[in-house]
């Protein structure tokens, strides 16, 4: 199909196509004249995948071509993917390093240490979790570190969860996309699932007494 | 204290304070000259909560307004400010209304009623959790929908920490103030806690071989 074309079934505009093309997220089509070429459903295909990790994973462009990237070289590691998909999704000031000596840093590394967990220094969510609970603690909210056991059989499930759905995949490539598409839009998933269940379980715990 | 011992003590920049101070984010301090005013300790302890909101938990100065006016009122149900809290970290784009009959959201409503959450048609998760499973479906990897049950088992864990995190205030003030930090941050720690457990479940799934 001509790029005209390819706007139509994709929902995106030629602007954005030019500048996907331009910037090498989207492969080139085959060239059929001097200046028109055509596309394929693999190109509709990889304008969907483009539009979910920035729209929905909330991606930057530069961030989104590296993770491409990673799923179009081929016999990548699944767990070096994750590893990418991660970095993508913790390029933020959120993740950035804590004090070497932060109180959280040493909690949280006894609490790898604790449940047994195989990481390395650079996982970016030992330096997000020990954020937060350094945050908890100045605003005397410190006690949120007692419940750090049941963040982590909830974030264990969450991982066995997210594994799992690797399972319905034979090709490697469709198991590499989804690798890193489900650590990217998992954290929205679990967050949005999160907001449910609290608000049922606040309900259910601190009801609010009608007054009629 | 004089506002420029404020800024020493709190680490905020003196014209991020008087910002605070003109958007009504801080109280004014007691007057006590034409152009002088008194601050104490609850200054600085206001300012911290305003950087957490705003540094850690993402929130626009804005936002962290009208999270703060919640956490000032007095008895306002615990329910209630948990509800503020949510639609302060989910005013992003993921979280808007999906179509009504996208099938995502039939997915996540099944869901809630299967588990016999009771949940308001306002909640933002129901939202986000939809546009992900739309997302997921329309790329390919629909069969996250399959690993529903043990995303959901993973967020009632959650909910049930945020909401033991209470238990160890007294003070109503307190407790309000727990809700919400807890809820703004909790999301960042979920999220942290995930990659730490992905990286440990996915090398102990899919470990790297060594060639040597």
């Amino acid at each position: 199909m001509r790029i005209s074309e390819l706007c139509d079934v994709s929902g995106v505009a030629l602007p954005s196509i030019k500048y996907y093309l331009r910037e090498g997220l989207l492969p080139p089509g085959d060239r059929t004249a001097a200046n028109q070429a055509d596309y394929g459903t693999q190109h509709v295909e990889r304008l969907r995948l483009i539009r979910a990790l920035i729209d929905v994973g909330g991606l930057s462009i530069a961030t989104a071509q590296r993770v491409i990237e990673a799923i179009d070289t081929p016999d990548m590691p699944l767990t070096y993917l994750f590893g990418v998909a991660q970095y993508a999704i913790s390029d933020t000031a959120v993740f950035a390093d804590v004090a070497p000596d932060s109180p959280g840093l040493a909690r949280v590394d006894a609490l790898i240490a604790d449940r047994g967990w195989a990481v390395t220094d650079e996982n970016p969510g030992r330096q997000g979790a020990a954020r937060v609970l350094d945050t908890m603690e100045g605003l005397g909210h410190g006690h949120i570190a007692d419940e750090l056991p049941r963040y982590a059989d909830a974030a264990e499930q969450i991982a066995a969860a997210d594994l799992a759905t690797l399972a319905h995949h034979a090709d490697p490539a469709d198991m590499a996309e989804n690798v890193v598409v489900g650590t990217v839009l998992g954290d929205t998933l679990v967050a949005s699932l999160r907001r449910i269940a609290q608000e049922h379980l606040s309900n259910e715990v601190y009801p609010v007494r009608s007054t009629t």
